[in-house]
């Protein structure tokens, strides 16, 4: 029913309207009629527009990856810079220091598990996470403690843990995922790729690693942050891909199995980096901002394309769709290519830091940084008031199937996660997750991943958004 | 229709009466009464038994990858022999000298294409093929070339190719795959792995890279055996992954990419092996041969565990089968787990140079290694009139809907197919191959790819045809 509702909705030229009509109470007119026009207008020409695809493209195949610190990092902000400008937008750069961890050889090979061949050869697949300390060059071999949780890992205790390499062997949930909340199972198993290594070195291993926190069973390692805590050890952390820790789970059920791990990744010294900004001045209240953003950095085994080549490309596509249709916004829509979202949040630091006394001025905040297949809608963070001014707005996204919206308590973007938590309103597109986390943080995480239709439909829900709410004639309750 | 009539056959008691109903001319019974209640109990028993399973675990995590001439080859001939012995089985080794080829380091990186920022690190994931000479120890570098097809690299000819490393781009085709002809989609792509090199030197290239020969596209490359021919420069072979040759193509139509390319395999000089052979002696004519078999090798990248662990476990699995039930075949059911299928076949050919008189004693042979999925039925080669022999053993595999069989010209095994070309009545399961190619010869050929319901279906078609052959009232036509 209440599809039919909408799509019927959908033919009705003042969506305004009916946005009045669905709320009990009468509420001001949200929208203008022309605002509306224009919304409709950005929809058709994001359905048709190349330009985020191809800006994805080159951050993903003339770029590469892009690790903060690292050149190719750099060349991704001049690049966006430069493509910024070219849109006529009022650029800058803002400046962060952001760490400078490179990654080194990563092997593993079991050295001794029941029924091994003398000369056996078992590669292990895994990957060193960010952040992860080195072995010595040699690395180290000794025996694997298989847990399943923090719970677990106690219990055995420091007797039976001191020495030895900790394997956190909780399985992402595969069909948490297929059912459509791949966050939430990414949630559950990433606790272990952050905390393991300190878990695990309050009770003495010499190294921790984890089951990838991700769908992959196509023998993929799924990097990502870790943390170190003050006064513990700080020891290895690498991510094993599944069916390595299939293998190894499998094998520690009959006896000793043992791991020769060599890790060499660097941490050097912070590099001097920038997030890249770029204003798209509103015509009556310039100094109200609507930001729309993605992060520019990315993990260094893929292309960063959906993680996040593709949210920077629609922040970018929000501009060029405007000035395309020389539609001017009434707030300003300030673009942001956040640096160091993977490991840090130096960017976003700087960027809180530096708008302190400013974030009134902050009339909304939107951040794509959940990948790029189909959006189903929009998430939001503040008031719950602000779903009916957003009813408008899905009504335009409505032939596009962007039609549901969500308050997530906790925020929607780990960017504009300061601004969030200092009250201003936030959104995020919501996707549909069903395979995000096959490729989120590995190798594959490359630009054919990337459906063109469907980041059309994702430029669409970004461009309607934070146009409609730079041109909202209420203020979001906040 | 044909659905119909099957599902009705399966409920009278004597299929053998089916056959000869089925078939235009009255022909004499193919299958005794008691010959058809065994294979009926055969097939249930299979439908319950973990034994392949359990084997196909053990070869794929206790021994590894088992490539021709590894200590974990070796470790498997001695494990299934112990095995075979264990079921009764009279065993026997029979020694060939198999290649030892050893996989080094590979690594590439792209060092130049356009937009590239200097110190950018590009990794391309690649992999030596099999048999591959190796680079000087620092590597290579050089432009490559991109090309479709031989004729598209003859068109370039030496002027364009001279001095380069040349890409074959021939795109894996997913949809012939997803539509159940995986086998044909693969044949067409392994033409340019296989040959590749041996093309690409003649025109003077470096090295020849193709796009992985499987239907893999999370940055997986897939290995595999190449060739090289007389009087033609040796050059370095290997396979990139499904994402890099995407990579590199585009970037290529931009303008020059440069790859520095390091392989550092060796050949060392051939190794003693063997084919693992158990006879389960025949009642009536035990000098009557039915062979059926998988092989033992694998390649080194994943653990072999569809390719062909699973082959090998079912082919025990029928003696298994038939000693637990205490049914004796009225032929010999020869189990072999051959060795060196994948580079080089010198098992094979032992074989053939050992048994060469006594070919007309192999009633028939029997090899699974297309695969561990649901299986939809029977492959033979031979005389069309052998599908009749077979409808009786089809109805029998109806419950798990394994009736289709279907005549093959050139064979349905690389190990029995000496014994094909000499006219022995071949046969294979018929598998769903929609997904089989997107883990062969790559790393996620891994034992969690094994769908335990799906090897016990492939347990069941393979003893009961072999069973069923091997009491056979009638000569197959040959």
């Amino acid at each position: 029913m209440k599809l039919f509702v909408l799509f019927f909705a959908a033919f009705i030229p003042s969506a305004a309207v009916i946005a009045q009509v669905a709320d009990a109470k009468p509420t001001p007119q949200l929208y203008s009629d022309q605002t509306v026009r224009n919304m409709r207008e950005i929809q058709r020409a994001a359905a048709s527009s190349t330009y985020a695809y191809d800006q994805t493209r080159y951050l993903s195949y003339n770029i590469g990856p892009r690790l903060s610190g690292s050149s190719q990092a750099a060349r991704a902000v001049e690049y966006v810079a430069d493509q910024m400008r070219k849109l006529g937008l009022e650029v800058r750069l803002q400046k962060c220091f952001v760490p400078h961890w490179v990654r080194g050889e990563e092997r593993g090979e079991l050295v001794e598990f029941t029924g091994m061949a003398p000369g056996t050869v078992q590669k292990v697949v895994l990957t060193a996470l960010g952040g992860s300390v080195a072995t010595p060059p040699e690395g180290i071999t000794a025996e694997i403690v298989v847990v399943n949780s923090f719970e677990e890992l106690a219990a055995l205790g420091r007797e039976k843990v001191e020495g030895k390499i900790v394997l956190f062997n909780f399985k992402f949930d595969t069909e948490m995922q297929s059912s459509g909340f791949g966050g939430a199972a990414y949630g559950q198993a990433v606790q272990f790729r952050f905390g393991g290594a300190m878990a695990a070195a309050r009770f003495g291993a010499v190294a921790a690693l984890n089951r990838s926190a991700g769908g992959s069973q196509n023998r993929l390692a799924h990097t990502g942050s870790m943390g170190y805590a003050d006064g513990v050890p700080k020891i290895p952390g690498a991510a094993v891909s599944f069916e390595d820790a299939e293998t190894i789970a499998h094998l520690a059920r009959s006896g000793k199995v043992k791991l020769h791990l060599t890790l060499t990744p660097q941490t050097l010294p912070d590099v001097e980096s920038y997030n890249v900004i770029g204003d798209l001045k509103g015509t009556e209240r310039p100094d109200e901002v609507v930001i729309v953003s993605g992060h520019l950095d990315s993990w260094d085994l893929g292309q960063g394309a959906i993680d996040d080549a593709s949210g920077v490309a629609v922040s970018m596509e929000v501009a060029k769709l405007l000035t395309d249709l020389k539609i001017r916004p009434k707030r300003t829509i300030r673009v942001i290519a956040w640096m160091n979202e993977e490991n840090g949040g130096r960017g976003s630091a700087a960027y809180e830091k530096e708008e302190a006394a400013n974030i009134s001025k902050h009339f909304a905040a939107v951040e794509a940084d959940l990948g790029a297949s189909h959006p189903l809608g929009i998430l939001f963070t503040g008031k719950p008031e602000i779903q009916a001014y957003l009813a408008p707005i899905t009504q335009v996204l409505l032939p596009q199937g962007a039609t549901q919206t969500q308050l997530q308590a906790g925020g929607v973007g780990a960017d504009i996660g300061p601004l969030t938590r200092a009250g201003v309103p936030s959104f995020a597109p919501w996707f549909n997750q069903q395979s995000y986390f096959n490729y989120h943080h590995t190798a594959a995480d490359t630009f054919d991943k990337i459906d063109p239709r469907q980041l059309r439909e994702l430029g669409g829900v970004v461009a309607v958004l934070a146009y409609g709410l730079a041109d909202l004639q209420q203020p979001l309750p906040r």
